[in-house]
């Protein structure tokens, strides 16, 4: 299956952590491949190159050789990065986006590429550490996960088929979907959580206490705060670009947030019971994959 | 010096998974110890002993002959039991519990344990998991582990020596501090972040589309909700037991999380961007354990 990609030239524009792994990935698994990377920071590109994630540092250029590109900055710079590869590109260069927001994404390529916009696949791997930066790479950061594709109308069969082999090769499952339903999924699963975490850090240290309070925060603080070590300026971008699914996540959040804290209040010990009890059944349920236990109207259902 | 420790007969009262993790930790290193095994559930005790955590199920009658008794039970259980205690107590019994307030446990003991106050050392294991149950019990679950102590003034020097020495004999470190300084730093660091997990998994479980969004939650999901996986009744029993101190937190908390959603809806990029740098970089010198970079002004220094 392997022996069949043959889009071997690859420019990176953005050799941050998931970049930098996606050709980590691709080149453990095809060494034919060789990778030229483009970064506004000229230390990620010699980290990037240290740890061979890309063979070559280079310009916009080197995109008239490039048989994909793929766009893996905060989504924010992707207006900028889209017009500044639209004078380099050829009929067939496959180019894909790894943010994690779609519907501005594909808004921004709509709007720049023209006739080019068949080539662009948009695309979210559901994967990420922690950590960032190319040092923080890792070639199996994909194995075994999902890859959203949000397939757009204009798109060729043979550029859909190139991403799908491209992913198959780092190991990831391609999961489709439209953009807005992506959108509205990942503000709730992950978009939210991503803020709540920020928030509850920046609360604690902003604390008088602050010092005694991080010297007893144990290893519930430690997985509920995980995230909250992400890259502040991609998770920026991440919330302003998906501003108004994520608006309504956070106001239906605060708003069952703010019913626990007055059920506390009121000494209300049955519907404090109630709701632990149905969060933690449910959580039990997702962990052992039982999703038919849950609610099932999907969002486009809801809509009618 | 583990040879020292001669209080070998044990009386634990609740069997899930800190009572039953502190017993087999206790008789991992310390073939000579015996533990009868208290708790309403008769499965519990039934799975406390197919694991090696109790030697014996048992009444209160036992407890005459114990010469510590463990309560490991949820809260706002445990002032029946000081009461159950008190006919079978002999002068010389050691007594802890270990729920995760303290100021509302050490006023039920003092309500209740007359002279015999004296011998009741209130602790606070800092470690746990979200299983629960004796089958999650683990003999090593609190080595390295902070137990936070609250000595009360009638504590005899003896007293607190054999607790000492019984959570050394585990594995774990002693940190002393006041009751009241313990349930505010833990409603902080913990509690609050326990009552958002729970918060946040209830939200999307109630959605019409739960099923969707559980079948795209991924490990930043895993992580943030991991102690929603906890056990309700515990849960609940601390956030009514810590009322005040954790409707503090939850409206502190409230205010900057929707300060964060006001910033959002008001395009207010500097402002998301600065909540977000200050909290990453927090939590990085919080893993780095540089507390000498957080703010430190004790809350007994506050109050003054």
């Amino acid at each position: 299956m392997f022996s069949i990609f043959m889009h071997n030239n690859i420019t990176l524009i953005g050799t941050g952590l998931i970049g930098a792994s996606i050709t980590l990935a691709l080149k453990k698994n095809n060494a034919a491949i060789r990778v030229v990377g483009i970064d506004r920071d000229a230390n990620a590109l010699l980290e990037a190159k240290s740890c061979g994630a890309i063979d070559a540092i280079g310009t916009f250029d080197d995109i008239a050789q490039a048989d994909i590109v793929i766009i893996a900055t905060p989504v924010r710079q992707m207006p900028a990065i889209f017009n500044a590869l639209l004078t380099h590109l050829h009929a067939n260069t496959i180019i894909i986006d790894v943010g994690s927001t779609k519907q501005d994404v594909v808004t921004a390529a709509r709007a720049t590429l023209g006739a080019h916009i068949r080539q662009f696949v948009p695309c979210h791997p559901i994967a990420g550490r922690e950590r960032h930066g190319p040092l923080a790479a890792d070639a199996d950061l994909f194995v075994g996960k999902n890859i959203v594709v949000t397939p757009l109308a204009e798109n060729t069969a043979s550029a859909l088929q190139v991403v799908h082999d491209m992913w198959t090769l780092a190991g990831a499952n391609i999961v489709e979907m439209s953009p807005a339903t992506h959108d509205a999924v990942f503000a709730a699963v992950s978009h939210l959580p991503h803020m709540l975490a920020f928030a509850l850090v920046d609360e604690l240290a902003s604390r008088p206490n602050a010092k005694t309070l991080f010297e007893h925060a144990a290893s519930g603080f430690r997985d509920f705060t995980r995230i909250a070590s992400s890259s502040p300026e991609m998770w920026r971008d991440v919330a302003l670009n998906n501003r108004a699914a994520l608006l309504a996540e956070l106001d239906a959040y605060l708003a069952k947030a703010t019913a626990l804290r007055n059920a506390l209040a009121d000494g209300d010990e049955a519907s404090l019971l109630a709701l632990m009890q149905r969060a933690q059944t449910a959580r039990e349920q997702w962990l052992s994959k039982q999703f038919e236990q849950f609610n099932d109207v999907s969002i486009s259902e809801e809509a009618k």
